[in-house]
């Protein structure tokens, strides 16, 4: 194309992800500029220490160690650091003047995503963010363009690839927590310190992120119920298989009439739920709209090159809005997020237990249930090993979390309960 | 908002999509204002008979037969009408004046596209029609957006509900097909003429059109190569389960060396690719890219709410453009499609064949397909009923569709051959 506009490239940050935007900008030059209307010139890489970068197939003369003068001559610039600072000043300075950002930070988003919006929207600047949530899978533009004209009502996502792998393991092996995470490190599917992952951290932060995109609101990280992986037993996995179910880390975000609900924890769902058949390291996203109905979007959620294709699908996108000359309106939040209190969730609940087998003992534990108003789908009971206790495993129908608390609390002060194993939640249809 | 722009909107056709449509816009106004930045008028709909519209709950004076006049005052036109003709008159005819234009008509789309998107072009009107694939699933957006920075390889869908439908329903129930086509009649699941879906034409329009968006050129639909379901009986379906397979219609637009490759038809694929968990009348669409790696959007592909979705995020997307002010660079084809012939596509096949079973007779079979370079992964004889002749089921590795058409030539030949029953290809890895 002759007379096309030429756009300044920024990179910040040159790791797994990074490198390969890099070479994707290099290589693909062509490509990008028939895509974009525009030809992107990548000025130069902002790193932390210029001798760890040898490794990397790309011209020395590209990187530099001063950010901010290179965000000061960039049209767009490309922000792949990581964590919360410099990240954050980085991206707010090249807002500020104008220039158009484009991440992978969820912590970032989550964290402070209104108001590095607000900083895009006062400037005319974009900021776009599709690598944040679930790798490569487009996502968040689908939420936030293809169903505009629609009504979200629940965005339920396995966006942890670490975690989905544990459980998989655990699932298709048997094998106990411990044992698939200290694997899981040594394929390097978990990281050292896998307490964001297992925790349910980073789950937390990708949720805040799709249900402010879902429900044009703002919800931070801080709001989100989280609980993660690292209680869930192989018995658990094994009970819960048995009875036709399976364990997935779960981002919820849903609408409710009470305001909107946003959590992450374990839960159980039906071995044919479209969820249930991510396997491996993969996410997934299941969305309810009102008119679409049911959709479900699935890929790699993680990867250097994944996580790159994402970021260049939207650096094409900033890079034809900035040669059609005009930017899009800013979308702004309807209002601040109505959150509901977590102890009004209402959920289906599985629960472990393990009991003393003496007459009675059923009814009794039946009895609580009923006076907390929670009402009993299924009762299963495992023989008792010997004369210790026998393991009974509880489904219920909906109830709220602070039933199921006052519940669970009066069923650990009866005698005749030993222990409660686990609480899990029961999601899908 | 105040100070907002306020777009005009015609809709042509008011049947199970267009009613929904009508109602969202009537009904949604405020929210679709405050996603696009512009306020919706729905200013008329044209039908073709005035008296048919009275179930309808929409304002009576809103209808018109005069398509022409209502399209000569629209900002935006929204063609529902389906069919080649009026339908494609009507859409160049709001594209000439400046209109932009969103449609589900996917037989016009695959047979005049790259006019139309020309029309457009000259004009800086907008063309989309993401209702046209796979209903409420978005994936021509992300396949032309979020992707617009990868290469896709190759995308492979189910993008027709009815024939999922059939094809779910004789896996599931081991039915014919005759029968489960009267069942899914009987249900609405499918037409009284059942030919553009049983006989893959519908499919081989939404492969045209995803084989133009991923690999950037112009494939129309009779550029595909097509085959229908018509032939798949009963027994073919139960041998593939046997053989831990299920069989579903593909649409498939590939890139090759030699160049590109769309066509439709039954495939094997295994019960544990993403594709094989699509039940009943859903959709979904299988993406390999470069950097992103294997995606998957499933959905409904039919319905009037869930199309309706469809065609309102595209009526978002176009309001938001306008109220910017600057259209966006248009996309052009690369080149015109390098289409490889269908004789030298590539896949592994697999053949059910009756022989009489006499000594020597399967070295010969599987001689013939040695001389014919297909090379034999596994072979399934069933116990022949009585003095009968028996079944045989042959898998093949990769062959091309020329050697495959000369090895069934040659086995058809063979006296120790009574039937060749299936050739089908296998897809997936």
């Amino acid at each position: 194309m002759s007379g096309e506009k030429s756009l300044k490239v920024a990179l910040l940050g040159c790791g797994t992800v990074g490198a390969q935007v890099a070479r994707i900008l290099i290589e693909d030059g062509g490509a990008l500029a028939a895509r974009s209307g525009a030809s992107l010139e990548l000025t130069g890489i902002a790193v932390r220490n210029l001798e760890a970068k040898r490794d990397v197939q790309l011209d020395a003369k590209l990187f530099t160690l001063d950010a901010e003068a290179l965000i000061d001559s960039a049209d767009v610039v490309i922000e792949l650091l990581g964590g919360m600072e410099p990240a954050g000043a980085y991206i707010e300075r090249a807002l500020a003047r104008g220039a158009s950002v484009i991440t992978g930070n969820k912590a970032l988003i989550a964290a402070r995503g209104a108001a590095l919006n607000a900083v895009a929207a006062s400037t005319g600047a974009q900021l776009r963010y599709e690598a944040a949530v679930a790798g490569a899978i487009p996502i968040l533009r689908p939420i936030a363009d293809s169903l505009a004209g629609d009504h979200i009502n629940k965005v339920m996502g396995i966006v942890n690839g670490t975690t989905n792998f544990i459980l998989d393991a655990m699932d298709s092996t048997g094998a106990a927590f411990d044992d698939v995470l200290a694997e899981a490190q040594a394929l390097g599917y978990a990281e050292a310190d896998p307490t964001a992952d297992v925790g349910g951290l980073d789950a937390a932060a990708k949720a805040a992120i799709l249900a402010s995109l879902a429900f044009h609101t703002t919800v931070s990280s801080d709001q989100v119920h989280t609980e993660g992986i690292t209680e869930v037993s192989a018995a658990d996995v094994t009970a819960a298989a048995a009875a036709g179910y399976v364990i997935k880390l779960l981002a919820i975000a849903e609408k409710l009439e009470a305001g909107i609900s946003v959590r992450v924890y374990p839960s159980l769902i039906k071995r044919d739920h479209p969820l249930a058949s991510v396997r491996g390291a993969f996410n997934a996203v299941f969305v309810e709209a009102e008119n679409a109905g049911d959709l479900m979007f699935y890929g790699a959620g993680a990867g250097g090159n994944p996580t790159a294709s994402a970021v260049m699908g939207d650096v094409v996108a900033v890079a034809r809005q900035l040669s059609a000359g005009a930017p899009l309106p800013h979308g702004s939040a309807d209002s601040a997020a109505q959150l509901i209190d977590f102890s009004a969730i209402s959920t289906r609940y599985w629960i472990g237990l393990t009991v003393f087998d003496e007459p009675g003992v059923l009814a009794r534990i039946a009895a609580i249930f009923g006076e907390h108003g929670v009402s009993i789908e299924s009762m299963n009971q495992q023989a008792a090993l010997g004369d210790g206790p026998a393991a009974l495993r509880i489904l219920t129908h909906r109830g709220t979390e602070a039933a199921l608390a006052s519940t669970v609390a009066a069923l650990k002060a009866l005698d005749a309960v030993d222990t409660v194993l686990s609480v899990m939640r029961v999601e899908g249809n």
